[in-house]
């Protein structure tokens, strides 16, 4: 009947699992179980073990396990999803759903098997229809199935802000509705630096540019890389969802949530800002939108009605 | 004559340099200049750029960036050197000596072009004759040129011994003499569980094979791993070092440090307990050593010898 | 030529002094010198013993020293001004204002005599003509001497705001102009919940008196305590002001900063938008203003005048 | 069945106690209620709504309330007693004692009527007494009334060692056994500087004078103060052990804890080695002692039975 750590399990140990497994653990929200398939079993405890070795120097307290075996998620308070296979060339975008879909029914069911009261948070892509993907399959309550994207278009949009005019990002705010990257619906009005909305800073030609190298803020990475894609900033970005359900810390944040009517859509996951706390979405914020924004976030909800299609 | 933000440059933009880099920046000690070969610039750039976009999401104020051109690493108040290639299969050790040993007085001589006055930690295997290397290729006071190795494997002999008695990291010390892994001397009487001796806590079975794995503790990373080897820990190993420095803390820290008599020997690079603070190796701490810890050492001292023995 | 710690002194170790002192040495932010009078020179010694003491437990490294003499504080990176009395029954504002400025002159002269270079943050009422008189008193360039009000106002306002709408103090924003407490000039349209607008969340009526509750916000704390005012807010504030002035942050923070033309007034120290980093108030964000926002800028800018009046 | 803040009551809202809540606060272990005696409920809600408008300028996200009804207590998952009085001049130790168990006793019986399973620590002095009170008052499991002095008294002999070798307080570890202050049993031999025992660095002499001076390591700051006693460092102590066990992290912490048998002693609260987790006190340690050891120990639980007379 004692205090128990709170337990967090990671699904996908590449470099986004394995690197938000590491800011789980550093922030000490709970002992972190970093899961991948049987084939993957030897590097994934590889990392999970060097993990634990930094632990001492860091000081921080949780245990960091890595394994194939899903018992081991067992009772988890949480379940974030990064499995999943990256777009390669000459495969076509419903192949790359359809794996990805089948991927997200296989880890969901595993999963709820072990934590049948479990939040879950999904980072892979297409991530409005992976996330539809694990809500369904998962039998969870829809406000415990949260799609991530919002925070790493703001992320990333915020980054290039302070750049821009040489602030401290803590003092950069950001808003996005709908999909994620090219699907982005920014809300530069919603936007500022230190309270000061961007646009009374920044000209409107530089603000267009800075929202379109955000659109394509996760292609420019995959081009400078050359190999693999972005991990820090989406793994902080996890990491952020996380400490707000972890905590019950009711933070305002945009996340891909299920409508049921909100902003005039339903059965979609679709991005729009959310109150997260300690029963997951425990909000949907509705915001009255212009008639572009209106129009925007439409494209954004077809797109996403188009990947759905697909799995069908 | 304003307040500067502290500047540190990282040498080799692999996962322990890139890791590295994260954890300076999360910890708030400076902006951090990532640097690699012309080759890999666009990588380097890539993974400096999701950093930054890792810092509004984190909370962290500090530039990363990444470049190819020592001139962006222009009055860096300290530099790490991460770089060097890893022993491959059917390589000699003279040829990984010879090699780095190559990298380590090109970069250094690239460092010091441009932070004539700063302070270098070194990590680069077989990192004893690397700080050698790059000691007398800077022409640097010896107190500003150290190498890392004790924290690491201390930090392995922590995680093992706190999952061993299931407490917390917080409270276990480690300390070890001499080389790096293989050439470790460990120090169990001065280890401890919350401060009373390891040897009253753990079979002395049980604090030999702790041992044991903690001496091949980057093998068994490396092992699991199957391509690469361990990142998290160095990088946490170098951050703790770089901290004690730039904020002149004067910790009690195991480094590599330049030898003029201590524990008998000189003109050698050899592990020993330090106090690290803003003037880099503030004082090398002299222990009575048993007949067995000194002949352990001696032989260290032989192996470091060896490799250095190579170089000429 | 190593790495020295930041030295930061806080003059009155009165509640709010000694809890910047305790907030600035968590933050590990340099070391600290608490100074008070010579009367007061064993109490100060006591508290900066009992921070010290602490240090250990919560694990951070910074000096934190109690004195009465000035000597102390030679080579300050930052002072931060809380000595004064505060108004007691029977007491007249001139005699308050009168007495006050004598102390700040005082104290101006020691600062500058072993500090000639530093940075000062005032936080002594009345605040703007308090740190117009250490401005006029120190020589120092006008970017170097800061009063804080603003940061206190839009904490109240944003704790305020984060209750009634029952979300996480991280994702409320606050603005202010003017003067502090009643002469605060609130810039609603610029306060936001994670973005979005105060005025579309809550109604008219009750932001109305939210903010009516901010002004008198300090009121509420000494009429709750009975004896004394608030300090942790106030120590919260100078702390936050601190860091980013000794981390070079360029965070935009409000501050009561000398004005030499902007907004229309010139030769006073008024609350304005203000970039602060290393070199102290690095910039004033001017703003079109409304009528009305300027008309009680203009009210709070005659209040100022009027107790700049009382000094001549 | 979401996931919900830990709640923690902070017993008396004087300067220790509301330093306490301000550091659980500060670390996010859990919403803080501070509860005093209703002739000083204004105060104590003006103390806690300061700390509440430090939240957002700190950013820490914890609700702190202040009231004189145990009712808000309810489901606190730990409890710290701070109340109580100081012995004032020409009081017996008997009116002290006496006077201090009553008030255990009345706190006590409201504490465990809105928290029956909660976990409790004490600081009020004589602690040993006070701790033994409580837990007969409480009927909880003896694991789960804890009384503080070993982190203090470390804390404070850390502290002076730190400042004789100029060295991190990070690095200093210390060990007692016994009482609190005069009573207090040092463990020199387990008492280290980096892992070195401090007797291989500080002469006999000035570690005899550095025991000496943390036995009346409160009365020192008493008499510094002049008026009151010492709260940063024992808030931060009550602050380090609160997080070990809300964070269940088997932390080896010198505790007040009951013995059934260990060192020898029975149905007394002593201070003794013990691993702090989610289930309060997890395990007590027992040591060899030497002969002079155990002979002060022994004084030391006569001095503990002393005072347990007194009450009876």
């Amino acid at each position: 009947m004692g205090i128990k750590r709170r337990k967090i399990s990671v699904i996908g140990s590449g470099f986004t699992g394995a690197t938000t497994a590491l800011m789980l653990a550093q922030k000490e929200l709970g002992d972190v179980v970093l899961v991948d398939i049987p084939d993957m079993e030897d590097p994934t405890k590889g990392k999970a073990l060097d993990m634990a070795e930094a632990a001492p120097v860091q000081g921080f307290d949780a245990a960091v396990q890595g394994t194939s075996d899903y018992e081991d998620t067992q009772g988890s308070d949480l379940v974030i999803i990064t499995a999943g296979i990256a777009r390669k060339p000459g495969m076509s975008r419903d192949d790359l759903v359809n794996t990805n879909a089948k991927i997200m029914k296989t880890v969901t069911k595993d999963i709820v098997k072990y934590s049948p009261d479990t939040t879950i948070v999904v980072l892979t892509n297409p991530v409005d229809a992976m996330t539809y993907t694990v809500y369904k399959e998962s039998g969870l309550p829809k406000e415990r199935v949260i799609g991530q994207s919002g925070v790493l278009d703001t992320a990333r949009f915020r980054a290039f802000v302070a750049e821009e005019l040489n602030l401290s990002v803590k003092d950069i705010t950001g808003f996005v509705l709908g999909g994620h990257g090219d699907d982005m619906v920014p809300m530069i009005r919603y936007s500022y630096a230190g309270g000061i909305p961007l646009e009374k800073l920044i000209s409107k030609e530089r603000l267009d540019e800075i929202v379109a190298r955000t659109r394509t803020g996760g292609g420019e990475i995959v081009n400078l890389l050359g190999n693999g894609s972005a991990y820090y900033a989406p793994a902080a970005s996890l990491t952020v969802m996380a400490e707000a359900i972890l905590k019950d810390q009711r933070r305002v944040i945009p996340s891909i949530a299920y409508l049921e009517g909100e902003y005039g859509y339903s059965d979609i996951y679709l991005g729009v800002p959310t109150i997260l706390g300690g029963n997951g979405i425990e909000e949907i914020i509705e915001l009255d939108l212009t008639a572009e924004e209106k129009s925007q976030l439409d494209k954004s909800a077809d797109s996403v009605k188009n990947v759905l299609r697909i799995l069908d």
